[in-house]
């Protein structure tokens, strides 16, 4: 029962009351830097600053009341469990988020300012502990990404980018465990066959380059980044096959690249993200993907949680 | 011969081809600190990263053609010296921009690869020098606001943002020779007379509230705040009347303030913009302009002139 555009729909007028529809940035100032019409869906912009949000939003939405009196559960001291957290607020349910000692304190205090109970663990255990709170509790866990649920509320960020600009040519999305591009290719490729999108992925975590190549999901091994938000090392197994039917490409960017990116983005376009979401940026700076002056590109810019300490890597990065 | 309506709907005509339509943005994020509902007008979008194309390219476009023939000169080492040279590049118009030793390289070589030629002098004598190129080549001098055709582009930012949201509350406006107040407060209160502008300015800095109050432009002690665009000492002659028939009233905003507003929008808001253009938000901050809850305040971000090293100064502000 893969995903289908119907459900990306219908995740849409279910998400509608709490979502904000993010701006579709004409960012004309980057159209030399990238050699394209430059375009970014604002992400960053959204409720809790994510992507996530609209896709733990529409999870919960489509429980059923004793479910959601039995609470939810998510292992996440990122940006899944910041949306989590605050969709439960909203609706007045239960969180329970599941974070490893090593989570940076202003995350842990964020999330339980929310009013969401926090349990602290081992980094390597939080996906047990979180199964068995559930099992104890008879919650209902909510994935990051492999979840049909979840997959369709991320995928509203594609139905509404191709309102706001159907004549774009290509979207380029930061890719993971692929429940965004996921989402979002079903919903582009049924408004407009035509449209290409794009997959980019660490080049250390080629996940996604690698299991479309063998035609199944491969695992591949650990690698360190700089996008923080791109971890998994193995793609969705609700995930890869509506990836592999929708997505036209994948591109594995350099962290070198990836940080011109966010760099570029910042002081050209005057918009902040997270390191991860400057990731197709960078695969154009990198070369990975050509694209012709009239191209009308859409950056899918997934998040915005970073600090100013963090921003102190660009000062060194030459445009 | 005040500035009309009819001058800025004008001007909108005349920089159409060649300025950008700017965002105006809707950041939720912000509600809770602002206590109102938050818009931005997102002019560090703008051609050149502010405001300042606006105005230069309606002047630009407003010389016949003997005048353009002849040059065109400015004294400015920031946002107005960019937008000038710029402007001149798209219409192929010889442009010299005066700038004092002290000016950052980087500045002086950004507008020297667009073509204008650059003249170098003591910064107390930078006026002297435009001035006397145009005495002796019959150029024409762009003053950074003291202009009708530079107020009237000016103004376009407030026509355009009157379109995007009709129903807004209030507008403020980062002030400091009264260019860009003037000519937004002529056309939104045309448009519509029930909104509210205002206008603010640095503290050390308060040329309009104190020059309203007298009645007629007064000079202020020099002070320097962090407000690097908003310097100078006394209203524009040509501005003060345009002003003070539409605007509202003045708020001088503490640096801390303006700190305050800065790093709010660059991490919840997610965007950039330089010191001076967080001023508005600063005013809110700081208590003097009281908003309530269901207010729809527009605050104007004439632009994003930052460096990362600049940035360095919000780590120690406290939100």
């Amino acid at each position: 029962m893969a995903l289908t555009f119907h459900d990306v729909q219908a995740a849409r007028e279910r998400i509608a009351p709490y979502a904000v529809k993010t701006p579709l940035l004409r960012l004309h100032a980057l159209d030399d830097y990238l050699g394209c019409q430059v375009y970014v869906k604002a992400e960053c912009m959204q409720v809790t600053g994510s992507f996530k949000y609209r896709g733990a939003m529409n999870k919960i939405l489509s429980l059923t009341k004793e479910e959601l009196g039995r609470g939810i559960v998510a292992a996440s001291s990122g940006n899944h469990g910041k949306a989590l957290a605050y969709a439960a607020k909203m609706l007045g349910v239960k969180a329970t988020i599941v974070l490893p000692y090593t989570a940076a304190q202003i995350k842990v205090d964020t999330i339980a300012g929310w009013g969401a109970e926090t349990v602290r663990c081992e980094v390597q255990e939080r996906f047990e502990v979180a199964e068995r709170i559930c099992r104890e509790r008879g919650a209902t866990l909510v994935p990051p990404y492999n979840d049909e649920q979840v997959m369709a509320g991320q995928g509203t960020a594609g139905l509404e980018l191709m309102e706001q600009c159907p004549e774009l040519d290509t979207v380029v999305v930061p890719t993971s465990g692929g429940g965004l591009i996921g989402g979002v290719a079903t919903a582009v490729k049924a408004l407009s066959p035509r449209m290409r999108v794009y997959g980019a992925e660490p080049a250390v975590l080629p996940r996604y380059s690698v299991s479309v190549a063998a035609g199944h999901p491969v695992k591949v091994p650990a690698g360190k980044s700089v996008a923080d938000a791109l971890v998994s090392n193995m793609p969705g197994a609700l995930c890869f096959p509506v990836v592999a039917e929708h997505v036209d490409g994948f591109v594995a960017v350099d962290d070198s690249f990836l940080l011109k990116g966010m760099k570029l983005l910042l002081l050209e376009g005057k918009l902040l993200c997270e390191p991860s979401s400057a990731i197709g940026l960078g695969a154009v700076l990198q070369g990975l993907l050509p694209m012709k002056k009239e191209d009308k590109v859409c950056f899918l810019i997934s998040g915005g949680s970073v600090s100013l300490d963090q921003l102190d890597m660009l000062k060194e990065v030459k445009l």
